[in-house]
């Protein structure tokens, strides 16, 4: 891992090639693990996102006419070049957003599984067809491109997210504009360059970095016809209500409080186990990520709460380039500190304290955003820490007497991203399944996140819009059905005219 | 057809029972053919509405719980009794609206496909299952229905539309809230008698009648989950952004301005017939229905316009009691001054009149809203009935030189529903159908409808959000996903934590 | 219940006619409840074979050129027919197979799931269609019916299984003929009079009664493009290597020999009473029949045995008539000797008997075919009765230390069709769902029969033939593939000629 | 293209080593451009085969246990082999065959579209999943490899089929063993190469060599659960009814003799290209050429075999190392013999000779099994050129009137694996399309070879067995269907015991 010592200046990935930005204006962009700044990534103004979004619009048409097939011999070439450069986007990965090596190749290893399913576009591309649905005609439909779409990211998968929202969109005929969270766009430039390689056309692929106006720009030009986001609750509902009344379609991934209840039935080491990495992981800097767990029973409860502290004891915090840590900063100073504060309410609001990261041994002798893995018992609903959304080490215990209380306190948060249940019984575990409104659920496993070729989407506020953008369901995202009725007249055909309904009569 | 000389006063339909409105207030209910008011409808308050509601999400969980086959029985139920009293649907069709006979047995008959498509639901809903996804975990996922859903149907199909928008959303778990247009509420009540009779579980069928604060308050209600809308483009777009600003799932279809287009190798008699019954069938009140024709070629269109002219001459208006007519009144009075505004505002443009159907012999000795066939020749983009969706038998003619120039007029036009060719040439129709940007075409067929099992809907500003109501791909709208990964520890499984991202290892 | 005193003489059902059997021979048809004989079905002639067989053959064009929604509106008209005369169709299955009133009602019901899936042909008949798969070429399928195929169907199920593999194949657009079992011709008989009603056309449905030169004749005819079969595994070999070697597809279900694994921590009571039912309902006469209960541990056994030794005392065995009895007689007093044969010969291998059902009471008093409920405890591999599909009331007990032994015994067997285990523990169910040899697999249902919009299906020797005849997946046993490859050429195309394999170029 | 001056003496691949033959037998393999021997290929004894099957039995059990995922990973590696490896992989092809270089990547690329179809495998592999069935019981369904599947090739595609029918059946989990034309076996043993280099565990894929005694040992071998293959319609006759006898599902698709229809709308020069390649290329030795062009109506005859006359004349035949020529040798001197007798014996019957290909210039000089093109004109059915597959470049032309007449001839012909059609007339396109008894159909395209993504078959004697080998649907023929039943007692569930047969009660 080489030091950064100096700070590059980035640019835009357009028509593909790296622009530089025309604005003057820069964003930060910092090595979490050091505190210092690595790079300098421009913020678009509206007139380079309109010609970034006419680049698009431009190379549109031929990238739609082109054989699906021929569109997924490119997509399978730029998923060689992942596997062969692998090397250089976890280095990437990890020194924009902090992760640890074996985080980051978790992560293209899951983004890849989105590539995968983009190669299966021939296939999943489909539309249906009938013979003589009535009076010799033949009906069939088509799954068509809509044009010139946009995927805006967030900063804590640099590179699985991106692959995630746009793989599928660029093979079924999409242009894509991304605008990746401008705290890590490096790796959404180097994504680019693979692009490219494989041999896409210019304008098909496209990486615009900037704000908030950047942004809104995608969110009401007229040529822009779908919007994946993926980010906080609140951004999520702007999104959705801005870009829907801009006649688009919209999905919009927001946050997750993801709970793991552990039944009294279960191996608590095990359930232990499963929790810390899950919990923990990424500094907890993960929509799927487990913030709170739920023992059932007193004894339960009393058992975990132990072994937990025990565990939490022995996790390591450090940088990315240490091989031995557990997990790595968060992703800013203003993080560090919004999650100090979240810990210190919880304290006033009656919760209490298994672990105390706020000032892990690290954070001494490292300008890094360092936060050490904190423990709350005794949360409860109404909580500040229980309702929010917190991305960072602070994770809570609450203790709950039976399955049927553990189950209705999740169905009544507004969230309904994930959950999962340790438990060794079948009935237990219907009965969960069944009931609880979440959408990603799991049954002994730690983060119920589905296979690449299942559908991600959270429930309630944590996902809005009908659509899926990862998974197969994408594909109905990013294409629009048409529907073709086709009727040849024989030659001996009479013909006379029907001013009735028509139904499909012989 | 009986003559409804007194004037009846309906209710809501809410559990199961038909209750009359407390407003006080009421909207006229017209049989355009008499220009006689037959029925008042209640204007719904907010806390009617919300009853409503209310009864609907008291309704849902034993609904959603009961199995799905059972469900089926009750759709099939429904659907037996729609045969066994087609006549009883069929003259409230006709009294309300003004159809004729023929045309209401058509829009019953296209309506059942959608009842067909219910009984389907137990196939149509299944999930995904893979087995050992990796971890021994198997992953799969279930189509969940949503809870109370709305659904607001147009004028001008009394039955099709609410059949088409809520069997499935019944069959597939939901509680369903219909809110019929207030002209034509009769039918949507006759068909809660149905449901009642079918053995539908008291609340999950609502019938709650109303007009622009009832839409409202079922837009922004937190209860309501998603909303299905069919009816004109502005309203559409209205319904889209404020359902979507409130975090519901929309869809809401909207207005046609549907062209066929006539080659000069096509049989002109046979097209000339088709046009007919696709532009003036039901007055011209449907969103498929042919608005514009265009003849490819002056000789074509020559040919064409006088084949037209003859033919028009004619085509009988008149009451639905008289089988002779080709087509029925307009809705109100007010539609019927609007369509002849368009007419001579068109003349004042440019436009040339074929024939002239403002004053037709029947307005002379009825109050009905009657108006009969104009033709409009050498109408041009940009003239407003040329833009606009005009809801009565005004229809234009426009004339162009090649295939190419009539797919670009229609692509550049702002709505893209329907639309259809005529002609014996192959590589026309293959061009046409995979370069024309509206959502249902047609080759050779009058109405480019699908037929029930394929799915329904339009492009551009014909159609708000990525979902289907019509069709199979309606299951999706009205269902969310719910993925589940699940594991079973063996016994002699040893624990471990993992922090970085999960990849489908063994 | 009337007494059939008379001896009625039947005949076959061709082109829409009852038509007398012309070869002068005559089987047998007797009442098992009394033994007395109430009809005579006639033995087809080859000739009268083949006749049946070219009016099934006329009638297909017709048939296959009708829109599939129209076919589906006979099987809905057929449907409806079914339920309205449900009490006269249990009275024939009571009757000719000696069914328990409540038995035949759960027959029908599973047998009309089967018709309504049919009622879905128009959705499950859908091809696929892709949009320019290169060289401006667009590639479609349709499945097309085989024409005339032929359906033999066994005693146990007068009713189920003729509606569980023809309803399909009518629906998607073949003629089909029915052979029936020659034991229980007149529900098939009836069947023919509701699809006459429903208003099938002359020769799409045929009843053709006989014996095993019938059942040749159509093996070899080659007319008959698809054979399927439910029957004993003997014959459905011969069915498939005959029906194979004459070039048609086949698919023909045997016998099973159906396990139910009962683990230590299972509700001993509840998987009694599911034991009773599954093993004994119908005599034991299903090939879904659970024939041997494998408890897990000696502690098991011995409190199992102890529990079902005591409610087999009070099972009562009678006739149709009789509304307390728990099961009816056997087919025919040879297979009621064939059964206490079974049973004579495993207690001389070792068996030792719990319950002696050979001699029960009623059989003091009446002819017909009864035996009692027999169960025999440590019975092993290797002993006839356990290795042989025994099909009538006597039922093993099979002793195992572990949940791999129980595995590895029902692995080894070579008939797989249907197995279930009884327990509270996932992992033991997902051991167990996993790693069994069986085709269809129940965790804690008696019968683990699925739905009928799922597949069902037998493994090894209890199912012969590639395909599904039952469910989703028959629509692709009684349809062929078509895939069409369409390009149109542009006016402007130059022409050129390649030697090379064509590839997806653009 | 180096020259094979000395004969190689081939092996087996058996866990994944190339292991030498023990029967001391071998089987020539000719350079079929020289005439010369270049390699020799074992003859297996049945001791060896079994060996092998051994082998593949041994490794399944881990290969199935790996998740879907995994293996698709190993699908992928070996996909990207094939393109590093293509130049290899075309020497190959045209030394052990004779095709050109092109139409040797042609066949790779084709190949390859299977390999990408297989990547799919954790998409395709997805079974069906139902909440709720009744009872508190999910039906869920599992597709699960079968075992030792064996696949037999031909010769003339010494990659494409290999890759074709194998490719799904490795990635869905199944051991393969290959046993591929004595004429070809250096293809598939390079195959095999990469197969192990790409990371496939030992005994998953195995080539074994031999002949009729071989093939009979995988037809009767117990372990054996399915056969593919690929040759001659006798053969696959022999094959299926062989398998089917010995219990094993079986697809053997055999030859074919497919039509051009030419009409007279057509461009006859567009036509007469198209004509040629297919006809010709690959020395007519492919189950999708055209082996005869039907021009309807005299006129369109005349012009047509004037054009092909001159074209034909122009036509180069010789070796692959020559880029100039248009197609290669046929395989064999006993090949070049037959092709001869078949000319003779046509002329004798009535047909005229257009061009004569029977002893072309390049015949003079080399050892090669070289045939010029041959066009006999005046071919009627009856003759035995007409009824025959002739696998060489002798190519007919059948005169009729009508389309009618030509559909009629194609339907009453044995095979049905291929036709074409070319007209600019969409209803003669759909008439066509419609009314064919053919399995492969194409619109204006010269071999209508449905691209890798849809499903190949043939109809009648082209195709045996219901199951698809190549497309999608060969998921279904490498799997098979387990459906689960699953219910979960709750805690407060009563126990009883129901006789009657199970139906979907709640």
């Amino acid at each position: 891992m080489v030091t950064n010592t100096e700070v590059k200046e980035l640019g835009h990935f357009i028509n593909s090639e790296i622009v530089p930005g025309k604005s003057g204006q820069f964003s930060d962009v910092f090595n979490p693990c050091s505190g210092s700044v690595i790079a300098r990534v421009p913020i678009a103004t509206k007139q380079e996102v309109q010609l970034a979004i006419e680049a698009a619009k431009k190379a549109f048409p031929a990238w739609r006419a082109l054989s699906v097939g021929k569109r997924a011999d490119i997509v399978l070439k730029f998923r060689q070049l992942l596997t062969e450069r692998i090397d250089e986007l976890i280095e990437l990965i990890c020194t924009e957003s902090g992760k640890t090596i074996e985080d980051a190749k978790g992560e293209i290893s899951r983004g890849i599984e989105s590539v995968d399913l983009a190669i299966n576009a021939p296939h999943l591309l489909k539309g249906e067809y009938s013979v003589n649905v009535g009076g010799n005609i033949n009906a069939y439909s088509a799954k068509v491109p809509l044009g010139v779409v946009a995927a805006i990211s967030p900063f804590n998968f640099p590179v699985m997210v991106p692959l995630a929202i746009t793989s599928m969109a660029v093979a079924v005929g999409n242009s894509v504009i991304l605008k990746p969270s401008e705290r890590v766009p490096c790796s959404a430039l180097f994504l680019s360059e693979l692009w490219k390689e494989a041999g896409l056309p210019d304008g098909v692929w496209t990486v615009i970095n900037g704000d908030k106006d950047t942004v809104n720009e995608l969110l009401t030009n007229p040529t822009i016809e779908a919007i994946s986001f993926v980010g906080s609750t609140p951004v999520a509902d702007y999104i959705y209500a801005t870009g829907s009344k801009h006649g688009k379609r919209v999905t919009a991934l927001g946050g997750g409080k993801n709970n793991m209840i552990v039944m009294p039935d279960a191996d608590l080491e095990q359930a232990a186990n499963a929790f810390l990495g899950a919990a923990y992981g990424a500094a907890s800097q993960r929509c799927m990520a487990i913030s709170t767990i739920i023992p059932v029973g007193e004894e339960t409860a009393n058992h975990l709460v132990k072994i937990l502290a025990d565990k939490i004891a022995k996790l390591k915090v450090g940088p990315s380039t240490d091989k031995e840590v557990d997990f790595g900063p968060v992703i800013t100073q203003q993080s560090k500190d919004a999650i100090i504060g979240y810990i210190d309410r919880s304290l006033e609001e009656g919760a209490t304290l298994v672990c105390d990261g706020r000032n892990p041994d690290i954070a001494q002798n490292s300008n890094g955003f360092y936060l050490g893995p904190t423990l709350l018992d005794n949360v409860k609903p109404g909580m500040e820490i229980y309702e929010q959304e917190v991305f960072g080490p602070a994770r809570n215990v609450v203790r709950v007497a039976t399955l049927e209380e553990a189950i209705q306190l999740i169905n009544e948060h507004e969230l309904g991203n994930g959950v999962t249940i340790f438990t060794n019984n079948g009935a237990v575990a219907r009965k969960f399944t069944t009931e609880i409104e979440v959408g990603m659920v799991g049954v002994n496993v730690p983060i119920p996140i589905p296979v690449g070729y299942h559908n991600f989407g959270g429930w309630k506020r944590s996902k809005f819009g009908e659509g899926h953008m990862f998974g197969p369901d994408q594909v109905r995202f990013f294409t629009k059905a048409k529907t073709i009725s086709e009727k040849w007249f024989e030659e001996d055909s009479t013909s006379s005219t029907t001013f009735a309904f028509p139904s499909n009569n012989d």
